[in-house]
């Protein structure tokens, strides 16, 4: 029981104020009444990586003041002659102009002229009519003219609130000052240029030698909520000096986004702007990968996929109010589609998220999840693993299990839930994030 | 920004410590730093119906100490001879053991022997194994020894905490004590036995006039969280005198169920539980219901979908941590399941429940949603509005909308959200409320 404030000292009460605003502070994650700016998500990399230049890439960044006034909010990244492009992009029905637009212009015939990459944050530039389709054509026109390529090599992405209209005029007034600024090691400050609720800015490489040559591939992602990517995730950009052809390289984009960017969720929820771009300059001395079945091929995508892998788990160590980084593992499966059904649906339970955040061993829910998955399932062949923990087997607790095992596991800050169905052979796994009160204060006051 | 602690007076220290207090308890939900009983939800009704008897149905109510020492903890429904049984469950893959009971019991023949129904709140012998399987067993035999009736006719709910084994003999030492006290008025005693973090007790009635003669509907229910019902909700008990054959009667129940307890939603999580069970004892004198197509039939029909509607919304009224009740309402699709799943994307996300509990009138959100549910939709046909206020049409914010108009109607605690794909005649509306602190801290302590 709280002690009544009349019987209280002024020590007392000194003591009381610092205790309570401790107490605010840990409960809203915020410093005072005003929110605050976030703090930097708990499970955030120690560092941002080093990014290499990729040989054929440069970046400028700069304040557009799109939504924002003072901060770097927009990003231009120019792409040599030769550069090929590959893209995925959400299935949302609702997908944003700018996206509609990248998906016409990465079907084009790619002549192997140089392209451009332009990115604001702020404002998504989706559900805004006629009027968000020209505001696209003015920018990419507005950008090719700027750095000298075609309009229809101009891919824009746009974030951040939704329905209203983008002042594009703001992103073109600041394009000449960002071309005389064009650098190859821009890469990380294009990673900052393109946040939004997000903590720290993502970033990824990895180097590959292919006919005794290295091939460097570098990207940057942004996303922390509206995050259960349909076919690709908020804005990934990929950069890579490899020589390949335009069919190979959209195949291999298309096929490592599955177990990447497609295997990830911090809510459930998909974004109207979702956009991975892969730009593939041909400036390495490597041979040119032809053949995917070839060995330059399976290594260069091995490393592909490394830095893609590395950008989706950032998202989610960058997710909404995450204070944990969660493996659900599923296996034994009929088939991988049903253990996919099965890892999302505890993925994206609110219950099991709660229980996660709450370090609650709270095993029940992993089972409820099972059951409302839609998948093929029998109770009794059913096994969960909290880490190397055996928790449930044979329809029931597992008799080795004790509570306070699956306790102290779920105090650390990575965890597994592992789900054997017992089945088949069918697996799959993905990657979530627990659901905290910070989570509701950042999305029951920002306008997205 | 906050004052500095160390010039404040102690008067300012004590206004500062009141104000810090009623902050935390707004945040928090409760008065301190232990976790206080739960609030009632400012959606419960004024007060629960008072619920007439149904002719052939007598109640009694107990403290079997399952799991709660102190409270009202099991509840047993005895009917008279003749009743008619009809039942739906949850279909999932992971129900638990009362539930695979019921379903074998309710496709047995009906011989128009007397019955029982037995519930237990605190756990919900849901993923127990062979163990739960035999404590079922026990309960049942018992209570039909106890009210003399076949074990077969024996009908057993549990619910609470999932994979704890569930302690029978609890359950059965109070039977015979039960029995003494059977009751026809004692049906809102046993909607409050039923409650775990339900925070009000839930209870609905009809009349409904057929030959010249009162039928009586009357039902009671629980439920607050792992609210997303498949094919059935929590728990429901529903009691009526009318004469009704066993196919008809479970023909009208199944049917009913899609609108009611199946288009709701608190968090998308499907219980292992989920029972719907209806009596019809045929003590009243109204002449027998045999013709589905008829008047009486047609009547009683939409007094029972009144009473499940009713409880349907009760539950939805105590979802845990609800501050506002929402009505979805989808028109204009291709068909009524592609209406369902706008429906449910909207209600099931998220973002647009923090936003709804914020009070911001966050229509991208609803685009966000409609955009990733998988039915077809083409932005530019599309239009959303809030109450009457339409919000956005033909691909953008409709030009006589004003955010201030949306800020107001967000402030009611009964909102609806109106959704017209602008395709087809395919519609479907479904409830749900908001998501909030209050939610978390209900989910993240609780042991479900």
């Amino acid at each position: 029981m709280a002690k009544k404030i009349s019987k209280m000292s002024k020590a007392d009460l000194k003591a009381e104020v610092k205790r309570l605003r401790r107490r605010a502070r840990k409960l809203l994650g915020t410093g005072g009444t005003a929110p605050a700016a976030p703090a930097v998500s708990p499970l955030a990399p120690a560092a941002m990586p080093a990014l290499p230049p990729v040989a054929g890439v440069a970046f400028a960044t700069g304040m557009a003041g799109v939504r924002y006034q003072g901060r770097v909010d927009v990003m231009l990244a120019r792409l040599c002659p030769g550069t090929r492009m590959a893209g995925v992009f959400t299935r949302s029905a609702t997908r944003a102009a700018p996206v509609l637009d990248c998906e016409e212009k990465i079907a084009l015939p790619d002549d192997g002229q140089g392209a451009a990459i332009i990115v604001n944050a702020g404002n998504a530039n989706a559900f805004t009519g006629a009027a968000g389709t020209a505001a696209v054509e003015a920018i990419t026109q507005a950008v090719g003219q700027a750095v000298g390529v075609p309009g229809s090599r101009v891919f824009s992405s746009s974030t951040g609130v939704i329905g209203d209209p983008l002042p594009h005029q703001r992103i073109t007034a600041v394009l000449d000052d960002l071309v005389t600024r064009l650098d190859p090691a821009g890469m990380a400050d294009a990673a900052r240029a393109i946040m939004t609720t997000d903590t720290f800015a993502k970033g990824a490489s990895e180097t590959v030698e292919i006919g005794g040559e290295t091939v460097t591939i570098a990207g940057i992602a942004k996303g922390s909520g509206m995050i259960a990517p349909d076919m690709a995730t908020m804005l990934v950009y990929l950069f890579t000096d490899a020589r390949i052809a335009r069919a190979p390289l959209q195949t291999l984009l298309s096929r490592l986004t599955g177990p990447t960017f497609n295997s990830i969720t911090v809510d459930g929820d998909t974004s109207t702007s979702d956009t991975l771009l892969l730009a593939a300059t041909g400036q390495s001395r490597a041979p040119e990968i032809t053949d995917l079945r070839g060995k330059p091929a399976k290594d260069f995508a091995a490393a592909l996929e490394r830095v893609m892998l590395n950008l989706a788990h950032q998202v989610i160590r960058d997710g909404e109010g995450a204070t944990k980084f969660v493996e659900v593992a599923v296996t034994g499966a009929d088939n991988d589609a049903d253990a996919r059904k099965v890892a999302m649906a505890i993925a994206n339970s609110p219950l099991v998220k709660t229980a996660i955040a709450g370090e609650d061993p709270n095993w029940g829910r992993v089972v409820m999840a099972v059951g409302k998955s839609g998948a093929r399932a029998d109770r009794d062949l059913l096994s969960i693993r909290f880490g190397d923990i055996l928790v449930a087997e044979k329809g029931w607790r597992a008799e080795s299990y004790t509570e306070e095992a699956g306790a102290a596991y779920m105090r650390r800050p990575e965890l597994v839930i592992g789900v054997d169905l017992g089945l088949g052979r069918g697996k799959s796994t993905v990657w979530t994030c627990d659901l905290t009160h910070r989570y509701i204060d950042i999305n029951a006051d920002y306008r997205s």
